[in-house]
């Protein structure tokens, strides 16, 4: 028997994965590593918080070398060192040294392609100047820069990474401006869910530019395309990636129409002997069933392994993906899986919206930290679309829950019987996302029929009256332009206050206000609850304030 | 139409659940609720943690007033009421004012039973100053004793609020003994995971006494089973709760063989116009099918507005009961839901077991903890069966995640493929749970086999050979007896130093383990690793060591 030769394009999440897998599963193969860049194994999601002296040694990034890999699992790591085109009839590669120049061709039985993805970059005067930062070779080069002292940061780009890096340079003391194109930070959640993050980053004193893009980089300053210029002496980018998809395609295999290599659920690209994974690859969607860039450490890792699993013999099948991520800023922590409300109703599809603003455990022990939640449901079918959360202590762990919910199928009004740990200081007995689930069960009986904060102002428009049911010194605090107050517990005795025509009923969060309409609904009157209540409308009126600055700007 | 009449019996979780619920569902209903005790509404789970001065104010555990559920709910509360007797025939109740003595009678269309369960208490001499803490007038009795300042406490009992008593009475300052009959604390989670927790109390100062019983209470002092006599001023004791079924034994409502309430899955007790909730009430065992009991606030909660639904002429069906459960304990959090293995082999269940040891977040971003997990799965089915969790931070979350899989019915290996929310300070790209499941599948294959700590000593009595494939660094901290050590990195090339016979591989947690185990047996070698590692084996030995401490006291 002659043993088998595996080769691997890219280390790092993916490509590490392969081949740790393949040596355990074949002990007596040939199992060699291509890495243009020259790390193989290191912490790429640690490189912003290593930018930021969170994490102090940059050896702490490093996480295995060329030799550990050989000594433990026989592996042939080759770094600076560029797989520069296939022959796929002859199922050899053509190998170049990026420091000697020398070219070799190796064979396979299976190739496996871990390419990655590549920043994109804006093309514009003084692009050049943008750093960003996926590996090693990136971070040493902003370390370089950030040790001549800058005293001031652009960042460009608003996504998860982007505002990782801002909060690293402010840790590092820097002023830093952050510019997005689009009209709210994080775009993957929906404007009122961001809306915080943005209003934290500005008490932070980050000068947040939303609806902006970066039209030149001068040599300490960027002009902007609202005609503005903002200091820019350091300047660093995260506008997203685009796959790798440059050795594959020239050896002329399937590319998706979203731009990645195209693999069938074996992760098998068109040619049977080369697999794909890692972001240069096409995910397939929980949500809609159609091909999606998802560029996720932990699915890298997994489909690593499941790559290595179908080349070994393995009846392998991936999950479709649903996205799921997380972000720490300045104290927040925010989290999404699935879809927002924003990208179904886009698509056309019918669903219901849930709001709450639950505490991270029970208010009567100290430290509680109030979250806004958010569920995205199919309103014919129940099941859950999507979540999204944001707070302290305590919404990781809650979108987790849902995202597992999701991978199993439960809807949302299963969400109220999961047995979740209570005790004082980690939960309350109807754990937070239990309480999504008592909402979403009160909407599937039609008991509590609601609004979202974006549909308000037609509603009112249409005649709706507005009652808000909180107390007096809640309302002296803050309300809704246009409402009229009757406290929860007064409206039995002063029904016949409110006036004719629909009534929209909320509160603080949206409890009481499920209790006045259903209070309201039994003395015949028709009434609907003004989801997640004020503080949700709240967050809805500051992603308006923040999308309206950009009009006025550019009107400007 | 005349309004229907429902009365509850019991307050706090379940029973004020079931009343908001049917007044949001039935504006036009009679409501009473009658309550024993002197609150309706109170924070049960707080009730160790204001004797400890965590909770500084008695005014944070109320929650509700009868005052403020009447405005709000329009329910009639009556507090140190008792409810005598019932009358399934005239479908009336004989209510005695505890205040007064005055007694009345007062009709229902549906009565809901919530009488929740009442301490155990062993009888031995002196057992009456034994406190317990189940309401505002146990906190009560037990500050006032308190304030005498005693010097010393004995706690009875090492289940989760026993413990949580220890925790609080050391934070007040006082000198605790921990008196448990069973072999380890926690009986609920098995011995090994339990062991760090006996050891955490010891280190603290808590004189632990494992396998020991409270014979008699003395004026401060109290005796013990092994014929010691402990200090004990302060006396509080949890050493279970039995089921408050008086009324409606003496109703001939059905009992069930575990002494509590027998309901239908629309908690439905053998009268039809009678529904039970609650603590009182027997639960389905969502792993055995069987009924058991099960006191939980959350269970307790979700059952009281299932009721309310009932009784509307909604379609319900409780869900069978996993029994997840939480507790903090200086500085530990310890998790479970479903079954321990020790109960799962007592009843000849075949089954796998997992151990890990990961840590909360990447090692590279500061504050990472390490925790324990624990796996049980059907070797079969590959059903997870039970789970349960030591550590810090983040423990809470991998169980809560495990739990919502099981009600999901996803398998053991299927967690390898959840979508969990990564960022280096929240996760690793290869989530604890996540790495749960990939060991899971790697039995599942068959990759990699597996035995237990407590098979071990039997395994090497057998004539199997134990490696140590740990580096000499570690191994001189601590190693098995009678294990070779060969490192991993070194089994390749020292190979034919391995004596004959089945090896049994095992490194600090068990990765390396697999790795040795793989390579091993491609290299013809039959091996097995040991689960979780040195540590777990450890922890194994720590568990022995506690019962085997007993077995010498009760010799002695």
């Amino acid at each position: 028997m002659t043993s088998k030769r595996y080769l691997i394009i890219g280390g790092v999440a993916g490509g590490m994965s392969a081949a740790t897998r393949l040596r355990r599963l074949d002990e007596h193969a040939d199992i060699i590593v291509l890495e243009r860049g020259g790390h193989v194994s290191f912490a790429n999601c640690g490189l912003p918080y290593y930018l930021g002296g969170v994490i102090e040694e940059r050896s702490s990034l490093l996480l295995q070398t060329p030799a550990s890999l050989g000594s433990r699992f026989g592996l042939d790591v080759r770094v600076r060192t560029e797989a520069v085109a296939i022959d796929r009839d002859a199922k050899t590669v053509l190998v170049r040294d990026l420091v000697t120049g020398e070219e070799t061709t190796e064979a396979y039985d299976a190739l496996v392609l871990s390419p990655g993805a590549t920043p994109v970059r804006p093309p514009m005067p003084g692009g050049d100047r943008m750093l960003t930062l996926r590996d090693i070779d990136d971070v040493d080069r902003a370390m370089a820069e950030l040790e001549v002292a800058p005293r001031n940061a652009l960042v460009i780009g608003a996504g998860f990474i982007g505002l990782e890096m801002v909060e690293n340079l402010v840790h590092r003391g820097l002023d830093v401006t952050l510019v997005e194109l689009g009209d709210q930070v994080l775009p993957p959640l929906d404007p009122e869910m961001a809306a915080p993050v943005a209003d934290r980053l500005r008490d932070a004193g980050v000068d947040v530019r939303l609806g902006t893009q970066v039209t030149e980089l001068r040599a300490s300053t960027a002009l902007l395309s609202d005609g503005t210029t903002v200091p820019a002496e350091f300047v660093l980018g995260s506008i997203g990636v685009r796959p790798d998809t440059r050795l594959a395609a020239a050896a002329g295999l399937e590319i998706g129409e979203r731009g990645g290599i195209r693999v069938g659920d074996d992760l098998r690209t068109s040619d049977p002997h080369i697999w794909a994974i890692g972001d240069a690859v096409e995910k397939v969607d929980a949500i809609s069933g159609e091909h999606r860039l998802v560029a996720l450490a932990g699915l890298a890792n997994r489909h690593g392994r499941l790559a290595a699993d179908a080349i070994a013999g393995r009846d392998v099948r991936v999950r479709d993906a649903l996205g799921t991520a997380v972000v720490g800023l300045m104290g927040l922590t925010i989290a999404t899986t699935g879809w927002p409300e924003k990208l179904l109703r886009r698509v056309g599809r019918e669903i219901r919206v849930v709001h709450t603003h639950p505490a991270s455990h029970t208010g009567y022990y100290p430290g509680a930290e109030q979250m806004a939640l958010k569920l995205v449901v199919d309103a014919e079918t129940d099941e859950i679309l999507g979540a999204q959360g944001i707070g302290g202590d305590g919404v990781d762990k809650r979108i987790d829950v849902i995202a597992t919910a999701m991978a199993g199928g439960l809807t949302a009004s299963d969400l109220a019987d999961l047995e979740l740990a209570y005790a004082p200081q980690f939960s309350s007995a109807k754990d937070p996302v239990n309480m999504l689930g008592y909402v979403a069960l009160n909407a599937v009986e039609g008991l509590t029929p609601s609004i979202q904060w974006h549909e308000l102002d037609a509603a009112m428009e249409a005649g709706d009256v507005l009652v808000d049911v909180r107390t007096p010194g809640e309302v002296a605090a803050g309300a809704i332009p246009g409402s009229i107050n009757i406290p929860l517990d007064e409206i039995r005795a002063r029904i016949d206050e409110l006036p004719a025509g629909r009534l929209v009923v909320h509160c603080k969060v949206g409890q009481r206000g499920h209790t006045a309409v259903r209070l309201l609904a039994q003395l015949g009157r028709e009434a609907v609850n003004l989801d997640g209540g004020y503080l949700t409308w709240q967050a809805g009126e500051s992603a308006r304030s923040h999308a309206e600055a950009r009009e006025t700007a550019i009107a400007a």
